[in-house]
């Protein structure tokens, strides 16, 4: 429950994200709306699609798509003071990061899945909407170059299997994997870090 | 069967204007069928996918190829005179949105899914061809920038489920939508609409 | 068996050049990582996805991952010395290619798909790795103005069932459509041939 219900905050934070990048495209209310949609469910969605869990979880839970829309509305409205915010919403995007992580990592194995595929659906769930959202404003997409968000996800669902192998209590898993998830980010954020470089 | 009839005008349409923006792109005739290919049944592609309907129509029913090819072959042989044709084009390519739109909905509803998902489906199918075509054009989709189309396919969906509700007869919720969809858009072209500017 | 040899081969060599690509595009290592594997498995997860066939196959079988993790790592390892290795890569990415097509064109068959969509379904399998590669790099897919190799997966494919239908031995008609393939390919990177100009 208290799974969802970060869930669904977490989208609510993904689609505010969305809607930032697509106004910087300048796009119209229909774009904005489409990408904000895909950078909070698409994740998931590729997700559902690879694994053939069909139709996918948006279409049989509106509140993905209320949750969506009011982030849509909120933004258009208050854009001049999302900057002010920006705190709490990072703070809500990484709680996202973290919850997503967990839910790709369960759907997995539900689906008795090797756990270096749950690890790799942890992943997707959390970071691919941004890939998506990124393509469709013709970008290379931000992960693939300095933002490392993916590790984070990897390293957490790491610390999910690691614990899981040790027979713990699922909801000190969860917690662990959430932790490790935004404990990274939030590292990787006030500290600057990149990937080594490969170049000279 | 008159739907079938207008799903394969509506696709040959849909792939001339593939075939057209392939050409501004210079691609070659590999090139162009493909993007041909995705602007006419990409939409639908999607989603079947989405949905898990799979193999995906074009796949057990080979007209929409058959139209397809034909389209591209038309197109490059007579590309000179496409030009004179633009408004038969543009009629068969509006009648296209409707008939698609209402495709969408149908298979929304067999698939038990809410009103809100069957009209999103619609638009899917009228709409996403063109941005999985811009997509791989490498260009930020039409429709999310300036072109209003989706709305049309929107509001004729709304028309559907309205009719439906007052248990009207089939054929009647499907003239309409149609109807609905091809009126907005020819006004839309003709007043030169878009949606209301959110940037100063 | 030795089917499943090459198409490990082949995977292998189709990551290194999503490595090359990557790295052009100066990528971090999660970017390169994602985009090796995009190009090797990138066209059977497509299809798979497109007829339904899922979890998709690199899910089921950890090798293909392996096999991309290695590619990664060697051509990081070796950057500078692969340009030496230049023809022995371009072998195997050339035997990747016939091979793919064979099992693209296979699991069509297996699916009771028309001969057309099951040649797609190879060409597919064989080529459009490089399209979502060329796409996640922000350019238009290079199979789409001047390489060719499509063609030859499309020349394989009819081979395949010409033969079937005179009903040879099923090894005859793997190796005679990996030698068109493979062929083709050669002859048109050694002649630098081009699909007929269609512009002035």
């Amino acid at each position: 429950m208290i799974i969802y219900v970060l869930d669904i905050i977490g989208t609510f934070a993904f689609a505010i994200s969305g809607v930032l990048v697509a106004m910087q495209k300048r796009m119209d209310a229909f774009g904005i709306f489409i990408i904000a949609f895909v950078t909070a469910v698409g994740g998931g969605t590729l997700r559902d699609v690879l694994i053939g869990k069909t139709p996918v979880g948006w279409m049989n839970d509106l509140n993905y798509g209320y949750a969506i829309t009011l982030a849509v509305i909120f933004s258009i409205l208050f854009k001049k003071r999302l900057n002010k915010l920006r705190k709490s919403l990072f703070l809500f995007d990484t709680i996202g990061l973290g919850v997503f992580t967990i839910i790709g990592v369960e759907i997995g194995i539900s689906q008795q899945l090797h756990p270096f595929i749950c690890i790799a659906l942890g992943t997707m769930s959390a970071s691919f909407g941004g890939v998506i959202r990124d393509i469709l404003c013709n970008e290379i997409p931000v992960i693939f170059r300095k933002e490392i968000y993916a590790i984070a996800c990897v390293l957490g669902g790491v610390t999910f299997f690691v614990l899981q192998y040790f027979k713990l209590d699922e909801n000190v898993i969860y917690i662990s994997t959430a932790s490790m998830v935004i404990t990274i980010r939030l590292l990787v954020v006030k500290f600057k870090i990149q990937l080594p470089k490969l170049y000279q």
